[in-house]
């Protein structure tokens, strides 16, 4: 009798719990064990989390519990955080045990890359997972209320946004929304208050349509945001942020989203790395590693139409999980891999309450109508993976 | 023409707004100018200011427009800090202006009393305004967001609260109530909580009748406080206390509740004080300055039962407003004043939700009645100051 393949799955992001659910419809009974392996006992959805991170919404609507995404009959749920992959072994060490697999899926999520700028490690918040977030949305709060105790403190009004792809543009969207309510609960002034959002790059979301691009500057300034376009943050430190011609802002928020990596486990794996992201094979394998599979911001896939590599979006890596199930399934079967090839259904940007941008297909929609297509994309995505009673329960249209 | 005497208010705390509001019921037309100074637009009610402070309920439940509280065609109102008081001059000085005055109320509020322990003044909040409670709420909340980004850091799951007078009391019972909320939204283990209640003084709320102050300490050490009585903070520093036994408890959040005093604007205005506080004449005067009044907490007045000082409180307070409205009034007309007796109507103690001890004329109460008769206080102060509507806005039965 053949021993019954293990298949690990490491990380329940988009990627993972995708691939997790894919095999538990897919498998026949005893084909694989499967176990899915998260930090925590909750997926979340990482296209929403700014939203919390500036309070105009509830975390809660941001997590689902994993228990009601996979079927615990078909696949494991092992909730513990991943200390080492270690490809020779074939060994997963967590910090409560080990696993061994003969399958092995990574889809442990990027992390913050911040370019070697001095002082934002240890200085600036990110738009990262839930405990992050309840602690931005926290700490922007409390600056309110440690502004009426210290009024010379100006700093505390002041929030600086590094990065204006798209997270930093959608968080600023909210913000925009979620300071008039703070100043009237707080009995401030919102002249007093100020945004700024920080980009290198000479434009805000740089690959985007320009037209649009103008389009969300304009709304956002009208919003109370201030930009800096084609502006490095030289440096952060606990007192603000020094930017490129020597001004220095104060600032007691600075929130850094301009940039991900993947991660730092892919590289201590032994595994090439760019930037701790793996250029997979077209089945998502990491070379040499045919029983190894990498899906979303760990891993590198260029575009064929523009020779740059996608960026590590949570459509990308839904789209992985899909694929990847279906090569675990073929893999252990001996049957014929599936080839990924990415299907681009366009892209929204939400810029606050009631406006978005976006390209759906090739037309471009801005305005009230890309606020509803955002919000119809997150609806789709909850039934994806939990159909109309998570719809229900965590979805909203207005 | 005779001038018209000048009225002015410092303060529209319990003393400063009943007066107001019985000298507009009390004067005819023309009889006073009346000007009522406050450092805020509103009036805040002190004693349910634990509350919010804990987050159990929103800070604008407990303030009220002084615009809903006053008749502006009657009374004047000047929203300003006073800076100084002059008696030779009859002037107060405004961080906005000047104004002269025949008559003077000062209801200005006390101070916090640090008794001269180092660093309370500097790490510990105070329970004493809007802005304060606001301050501390969200402090809390920030503890909880801190913890879940670093774990290590058990001192944010732990709050002192330091004196166990009735503010302590009732800000430990709502923020035992609180704190199991904050877990669950938090995802933190309750049993890393701790909260503990200091008091240098042998027993818990010194002077209350002992099996109440038994039955308070047996209900809220089954919420989760731990109790240090009869054990001093000799330091406090922005790691936490060190109490009497050279035991120092770490600890991100100390508010501090064990002191009282006057007002420093009495000390500098050269009038006799015992800690801020005058010990003012049966007429409610400043001896030597029979047309300065003084109420609240800036007062001193001695209980000839115990031939010790009542302790300052909103009931008192209130009772005196409107003493010295009759007493204003009687100035002016060249009336007979009238002496202040204080009436003591009974005290009860919140101890969070459907939990309370008190003395209501010569009968306990506790539990669910006292509770029941709290709220019923609240509810009465709301009527005698705003009347119906604003117990239909503020007011909270359950």
């Amino acid at each position: 009798m053949n021993r019954i393949p293990k298949i690990v799955i490491l990380g329940a992001g988009y990627g993972g719990i995708l691939t997790a659910q894919r095999l538990q419809k897919t498998l026949n009974y005893n084909e694989a064990d499967v176990t899915l392996v998260n930090k925590h006992d909750y997926h979340y959805i990482t296209t929403s989390l700014h939203i919390p991170a500036a309070g105009t919404g509830n975390p809660e609507s941001s997590r689902v519990n994993i228990s009601k995404l996979i079927d615990e009959f078909k696949v494991d749920f092992v909730k513990s955080t991943v200390v080492q992959i270690n490809p020779e072994e074939k060994k997963v060490i967590l910090t409560e045990g080990t696993l061994s697999y003969d399958y092995l899926v990574v889809g442990l999520g990027g992390e913050t890359e911040t370019f070697g700028i001095p002082g934002l490690k240890e200085h600036a918040f990110n738009i990262r997972s839930i405990n992050s977030v309840r602690h931005i949305r926290d700490h922007i709060e409390y600056q309110f209320a440690k502004y009426k105790r210290e009024p010379e403190h100006t700093e505390y009004l002041t929030f600086v946004v590094g990065g204006a792809g798209f997270t930093g543009i959608e968080f600023v969207g909210e913000l925009s929304d979620r300071i008039p309510e703070l100043c009237k609960e707080y009995d401030v002034n919102p002249s007093l208050v100020k945004i700024y959002n920080i980009e290198a790059a000479p434009t805000a979301l740089p690959g985007f349509d320009p037209e649009l691009v103008q389009y969300a500057m304009e709304v956002l300034t009208a919003k109370g945001v201030t930009f800096k376009i084609g502006t490095a943050i030289k440096e952060c430190t606990a007192e603000g942020v020094l930017v490129a011609g020597d001004e220095f802002i104060k600032s007691a928020t600075v929130i850094w989203t301009g940039g991900i990596r993947g991660n730092h486990l892919l590289d201590e794996a032994g595994f090439e790395t760019m930037r701790g992201r793996i250029k997979v094979d077209e089945f998502l394998r990491i070379p040499g590693h045919d029983n190894v599979f990498v899906l979303g911001d760990c891993s590198l896939m260029i575009n064929p139409e523009n020779e740059r590599p996608y960026p590590p979006t949570a459509q990308i890596a839904m789209q992985q999980g899909v694929v990847c199930a279906f090569n675990l399934a073929a893999s252990i079967r001996g049957g014929q891999l599936k080839k990924f090839k990415y299907d681009n259904k366009g892209t929204v940007a939400s810029l606050g309450k009631g406006e978005a941008i976006g390209i759906i297909g090739t037309r471009k929609i801005k305005g009230f109508a890309a606020a509803f297509m955002k919000k119809v994309i997150d609806i789709r995505y909850l039934f994806i993976i939990g159909g109309v009673g998570l719809v229900l329960r965590k979805g909203k249209l207005f």
